[in-house]
Formats: C-alpha cells, sequence, structure tokens
C-alpha cells in the first residue's frame, strides 16, 4: 500500500493510496479521510462511500463536502474507485460511460471477459474493510453509503451482509437495477441472460426477502433527470411494505442528480449513521 | 445573458449563465449561488470569489462547500472565469498554466497582444457587479474574497476601491507579485517592463500607502508548497505594519494550497464578510 497524497481537512487528514487488489488483479486507488480524533489514539467507526458511473475516489472527496462533519462526529470515509482500472483491464469496446471502466456496478461479473477483474464485490465487501481495518486506526464498525449507481451498490450490500453495517443509505440510487436500462445492460454485460443471477445484486428484490434489516435512509430529489428511467425508488418503497424495512425515503423538492443535491444532504446522512454507530 | 444550468443547493439555487463581456471583448461564464432569502424577496449583499491560475467559475462552487454556510447567512456568491476566453482570444504561445488563459491575473493589460481581451481588472471590479446587480436580487453591499492569484486579485481590488467593498479576504493570496516569479512574469507580460506601472496591481505597495482601510482577513497553510517562493505573506504583514493596517493574517499549521484548506476555513471567512456587512 503506497500513500500518493495527503492533505490536511477539517483538522484531519484526506489521503489516497494505491495497492494490489487480489480480487480484482489490479493495482487499485482509494480514498481515506481520517478526521482529527484519530490523533489521540481513539479508533474510530467507517463509512464507505459508493460512487456514480464515471466516478473514482476524488468526485466524493473533493465535492460532497463531508469532511466537516466526519470531523466533528469522529468517523472515517473510505471512497474507492468505482471498477478495476489499469492496461490490462477490458473496457466496453464502445468505451461507453455506464459499462466497463468506471462502471463496475459493484457485482461479481461471471461472464469473460470480464470475470477475471470485474469483482467490485468482493473488493468493496471484504478485501477493502480487511485491508482498513489492519493499517488505519479504525473500530470495525462500518456504514456504506452511496450515489446512483453507487446507492445500488449500498442498498445490495447492507442487504446482504446485515451484520456487517450498522446502517446504509442512498443518494438517487438505482433502486431495482434488473427493471431500468442501466442494470440491465451491466447485469446482462457482467452476469449473463440468466435473470436468476441478476436478482441477487436488486435491492428491491433483496428487500422484499430481507428477515434482518439495516437501518436505511435514501434520498431522491424529485427534479432528477434519471428519477422515471433508472431510478425507481417507488419500487425500492413498494418493496420496503412488503417486508416491513426500517426505510426512511425522502423526496427532496427541486434537487437533481447532482453533487450539489448530495453535499445539501450528506449532513445527515452521516448523522444517521453516526447514531446507529453509538447504538452498536 | 444566458443561463446554461442550475442547481438546487442548500435550499437555494447555483446557477451559471453566459453574457457578452464589453470590456474583455468576448463571452464569458460565471457561476451565481443564490441562498434561499432571496425566495422571498429579501435582496442580499454578494460575496465575490476570484479563483486562482487554471480555475474557472467551477472550482469554488464544486469544492469549497461555501453554499451551506451562504445559505445559512442570506449571502449571494459570485464566481467568475480566472481570464478572457474563446478561439479569438490570445493564449500564451507556450500554453503555461501560468500566463494567457485561465491566468489574467486581474489587471488591465496594456501590451499587445494582450490588451484588447486581458481587461480582468475592469470586468471584476466593474462590468461584472454592474450586470449582477441589474439582474439578480442582490443589495449593493459586497465583499470581495479569492484564492492564490485570487487572494491577490481580491486584496488588490479592496485596497484600490475601498468604498466598493465593506470587506475584503483571501486564502494563499500572492501577496506581493512585484516580487515573485509568478507575479513578474504575468506583469512583465500584460503590463511591460516599466515596474511603476506593476505597483498599481501590487497588495503590498498599495497597502503601504493606504489611508481608506477595508478590513481583510488573510489565511495561509504553512505547508503550502508554493509558500516560500510565490506567496510571501510576511511582505503582506509587513505592509500592514507600516500603515497600520486592520489585517487578520493567520498562519494555518499543517494545510496545503488545495481546496481542501479553503473548504476547511471559508466558513470564517463568509461569516467575517456578513459581520462587515451587517455593520453597514
Amino acid at each position: 500500500m503506497e500513500n500518493i497524497s495527503a492533505n490536511k481537512s477539517f483538522g484531519g487528514w484526506h489521503k489516497q493510496y494505491t495497492h494490489r487488489a487480489d480480487t480484482l488483479s489490479c493495482e487499485m486507488r482509494f480514498a481515506i479521510y481520517l478526521p482529527p480524533q484519530v490523533a489521540t489514539g481513539t479508533k474510530v467507526p467507517v463509512v464507505y462511500w459508493l460512487s456514480g458511473l464515471t466516478c473514482t475516489d476524488e468526485n466524493f472527496m473533493q465535492k460532497a463536502g463531508a469532511q466537516r462533519v466526519a470531523a466533528e462526529l469522529g468517523v472515517a470515509i473510505v471512497a474507492p474507485d468505482t471498477s478495476p482500472r489499469g492496461d490490462e483491464v477490458p473496457d466496453d469496446p464502445d468505451a461507453s460511460y455506464d459499462f466497463g471502466l468506471g462502471a463496475g456496478f459493484y457485482v461479481n461479473a461471471t461472464q469473460p471477459p470480464w470475470n477475471r477483474h470485474y469483482r467490485m464485490y468482493d473488493y468493496v465487501v471484504h478485501e477493502l474493510p480487511t485491508l482498513i481495518e489492519a493499517n488505519f486506526p479504525v473500530s470495525p464498525q462500518r456504514a456504506i453509503c452511496g450515489h446512483s449507481m453507487g446507492g445500488h451498490g449500498a442498498l445490495m450490500i447492507a442487504l446482504r451482509n446485515p451484520t456487517r453495517y450498522s446502517s446504509v443509505s442512498a443518494f438517487s440510487p438505482i433502486s431495482h437495477p434488473m427493471n431500468c436500462p442501466w442494470g440491465q445492460k451491466a447485469f446482462t454485460g457482467y452476469l449473463g441472460d440468466d435473470q436468476s443471477q441478476w436478482a441477487q445484486y436488486d435491492s428491491c428484490e433483496l428487500m422484499k426477502q430481507t428477515s434482518e434489516p439495516v437501518p436505511a435512509l435514501v434520498d431522491q430529489g424529485d427534479q432528477d433527470p434519471f428519477l422515471n428511467e433508472q431510478l425507481n425508488p417507488e419500487a425500492l418503497q413498494h418493496a420496503a411494505k412488503q417486508s416491513q424495512y426500517p426505510l426512511e425515503l425522502r423526496m427532496q423538492t427541486g434537487y437533481d442528480h447532482s453533487y450539489y443535491f448530495i453535499a445539501s444532504f450528506i449532513e445527515d446522512h452521516l448523522r444517521f449513521h453516526a447514531g446507529h454507530f453509538q447504538a452498536n
């Protein structure tokens, strides 16, 4: 693991690291925000942030304004990249923004040529937390949060791993990927045509069946240009009703899909996660 | 004037506009943040933000996290671009980052070929505020603030126009451009070799002579890689002592030149400006 940048931020530190990711068979970069409390030896809980299509570890750290609140609450934030990277990693031959590089969809691909590198599910759920917890002054308490494709990733990962996360939240998540163009394209490419394989990565399908819920907060702007075709929060609400899932879905009037939206409400999300950390 | 984007942000609006700038003989883009108070008919004061080398109107609006505080305080923020733009505008033949496009240094150039378009001083001091005050629900109260090259611009402009601004602040300003490589290159190119022409754009020279001070706050990171060669806050401190200028210069331990530094202290700057608005 190599430290490649460090910026003091609200009394703590934003740092970027590269490391060899065994699950992804490539070198990966991630960012971590360490709040000022770690300087006094406190082990802090970690909020994992999963970004949306086209992003790297940088978008959230530069644009969300999360460090101020993380510094106050004493939580670390870890932001991985959104796909495997590097010359050896195949990309969509069409170089589209919604498949291949920058669009890993947080699944373990089963279809060649993607199945060697595109294993973001295992990377985010297992390899990265193991690395973080071995190398930084953090506690084993984790929450997970994300935007759009990363909102799908956060919800799906928390639903599948309820003992690993104390809470989950999302901005504008792709709530029902089996039933929208972005999700259908990605799942067909990474997982093949058998839709029974898709359901294990679909938050609505998972939420209908869960018996061990993780508290969930979702914010969705009602002026989001992707709302109707891609995001489908009504399906998530419907699934939550079926299983009496503790989902708080907030429609935010006038807000769009951008980081201006995320920045406006990230404080609520971090306080939500901090509240559940304290309860553990 | 054409509105080209709008994003709801902390209950207010971030918007970008393009317009024909007469002083610069080209089309320019700027960004404005309008806080929620304008929806109830309140006219709000304006903080002008001047960015550093290579920036556009977008860097500050995306990375500084200023909207939360501006929304609370009820102030607008206006961020212009850092140089004239467009195919007809000459650039440094070497395409360097510190002269030409993205590096207007907030002066009125006198030397060809720069003197036709590179008139950022007149644009920022006169044309842009006139446009803003004619088209948006703002009061005539103004403050000015900036980073690096924009910190130079903010201090220099406030020192030359003490009746137009109620306060000024800067992050990591190029405090004494006549005496550092960035400033000498820019002033030679835009203003020629006669250093008497440079002094009217040098904050240290202006501060030594001023009789009508504008309250000033400056933050400087002590781990800024440009601190010793380019920024020279000691010269500004020295000039302030000579004229008993109301300068508060704060050295911030561990901080660098990045937006992570700006984001950490922008709240202090906006509250400083709001306090001086209220006093007027």
